[in-house]
């Protein structure tokens, strides 16, 4: 199987990831936070380990307000819901997953309104438009980092840039790009930063994570349990245990330590030219490619190594089932959960079949895709 | 290590948790749902199978209410958030854990109201006093089948009877019970039932579980991608998608799949027998030692293997450390993240040791335990 799906799961994870979940398993997954035996405090030195490499990923001010979550849609929910307020005014990019438009669209209901400011077709904003979309009550400007559709990476300096000036908070999708291009919630004026761990993290499926600065706070979305102040009815008001309720995924937690450790040994600008050169060796063959439509700015610094094509008009859920069962080869078809980005680059009906490279990817991987690509091309 | 933290999390797991997880993360770890190929389908089967040993597990009458979560307290927010509207009124016990109690407190603010029904020093509820309890708005009575403070076992029969009487829904919280004792949601009228898959159900930590009946729906608490109706910005309406937003823990949720096949081989009443025989063994050792208080009801059909002590007015938390750090022997001290139940057994300012028991406990770990509190209650 060649593996070109990293966009919804990385896949496979460092050797490391699997064995510091493993270890988790078999030798101390004690209840963090819950008793003060050995497993229990070595299961907590987990967590705190991965706050910190956290941190330091995406320079976050305070340890305290990184936060774990079950995916990056919890955090978008718990950020949203806990941050917001009725008569608020919020900005979003016509490139957004249903992560951050689903919640939006069900706090229509308690007087949130939405202004998504429209990309052009290869999923590019103006950040003018945006700027010119601020109004008296707006409360946020949210966008993505990179699209998960056609991978055009969005200018967040830029746009951080004008949300400080107009003294509007600053929200980053980064699940698409954390662990591979800089994020940096300082010199970005970043306020809420939201990520997974399972994609270019190399965590496991089950963890996600929301990093926010001194500037904001959060009115907890999930009341119960925290191993702290236990006298008390009330949520505690201290972070992060105001937002994180429950027993954690110390297991997926351990996995994603050794993910960013991984990260950090390889060094992310090593991980991002191996996945740049697949990137623009592919996009090259494939805009020369009879029939084949490329989506996005299909070039490398606009664009991460999630490619969205489609062979003329065929339905993209058939390329992607020939090339899984003729070839062997793993791409995701469909509307990957954006219809906005589908509409925003003009395939909302086809879909798009969808390559998204990973650090283990090759470039013999990437010959298989190309010769399966000319052979499908030719027979429809 | 002898550890007896099990009510907070078991430990160890069956070698088949181990090795299912691994070979989940190493083989086929595609994302659930959100893809046709090979490895996503994998996946999606898993989660598949998950909902199906849940649901005959629990009998819950339709594959599509069983609904994965982070963990209890995200069953929680998710069940009582989305059932509960203003000027509802619930009726809990007073031994209920923070995980229902904090939200509820937070609900305070949207007008619903909660009566706790007290319980007698024990921990034994009075289901006449439930039955008092019930008023006009009533629209909820939740408690837990079984104590996480002194294993006291709850009549939910005779609650769950009295509920449908009255036409009240009724929550029962299992995760204390889940694999260890009997629990039907058809035959015990339960509406919601709460579980965590990292206690008896020998799970990873980072899965929860809701099952819901067919009477009762439940608004959205968290919306975002689901891989379904990718067109639509409103959340889809249908089960489970509608409360299972975001990549799932599917990792977690292979682990907890092995868990459950694991007791389905053992055989319930085999765990249970095993347990109750340690408890009773244990029980009589301590109800016999000088200086040593023992909570609860201390008979082994009216608690499960959840043991709380105290040793004369010593700080709970003194002999945890002294049982971890001088005898290698695991509890846990303190309120336990139930402040309710331990003002009901009188030890909210001391708090207690918790010995709670699990599967792969011996009688060897018993008595190694009777040894450590014998030296310390002498020595103190």
């Amino acid at each position: 199987m060649i593996y070109f799906d990293n966009a919804a799961t990385s896949f496979p994870k460092p050797e490391d990831v699997y064995l510091a979940i493993d270890n988790f398993m078999r030798n101390y997954c004690g209840n963090p936070g819950r008793a003060g035996h050995k497993l229990s405090l070595q299961s907590g030195r987990v967590i705190l380990e991965a706050r910190e490499l956290v941190s330091n990923l995406f320079n976050v001010k305070s340890l305290e307000r990184v936060v774990f979550t079950l995916n990056a849609t919890d955090s978008f929910n718990i950020a949203l819901k806990g941050y917001l307020k009725p008569g608020d005014h919020v900005i979003i990019s016509s490139m957004e997953h249903n992560s951050i438009a689903r919640p939006l669209k069900s706090l229509e209901n308690i007087g949130i309104e939405t202004t998504i400011a429209d990309c052009n077709i290869k999923g590019e904003i103006s950040v003018l438009d945006i700027e010119r979309s601020i109004k008296k009550n707006t409360a946020l400007i949210a966008v993505t980092h990179a699209s998960n559709v056609a991978g055009t990476i969005m200018p967040i300096m830029e746009i951080g840039r004008i949300a400080r000036k107009n003294n509007v908070k600053f929200m980053v999708d980064a699940a698409q790009t954390a662990g591979v291009y800089d994020v940096d919630m300082q010199t970005m004026n970043i306020d809420f930063l939201i990520f997974t761990g399972h994609k270019s993290l190399f965590g496991p499926q089950g963890v996600g994570g929301l990093c926010f600065g001194e500037e904001v706070d959060i009115v907890s979305f999930r009341e119960g349990g925290t191993g702290s102040r236990s006298e008390s009815l009330i949520q505690p008001d201290i972070y992060p245990d105001r937002l994180e309720s429950g027993t954690p995924n110390t297991p997926g937690i351990a996995g994603l330590c050794a993910g960013i450790n991984f990260i950090n040994k390889v060094g992310m600008s090593n991980i991002r030219s191996h996945e740049e050169e697949l990137f623009s060796y592919f996009i090259e063959k494939l805009l020369n490619m009879d029939k084949v439509k490329v989506y996005g700015p299909c070039v490398k610094n606009k664009q991460t190594p999630v490619i969205s094509i489609n062979i003329g008009d065929i339905g993209s859920s058939e390329i992607s089932y020939i090339l899984d069962s003729g070839f062997n080869i793993a791409t995701r078809s469909g509307l990957h959960c954006s219809p906005l980005a589908h509409q925003t680059i003009g395939t909302l009906e086809q879909g798009t079949v969808r390559f998204s490279i990973g650090y283990f990817n090759t470039k013999e991987d990437i010959n298989k895709a190309i010769e399966a690509l000319y052979t499908i091309a030719k027979e429809v």
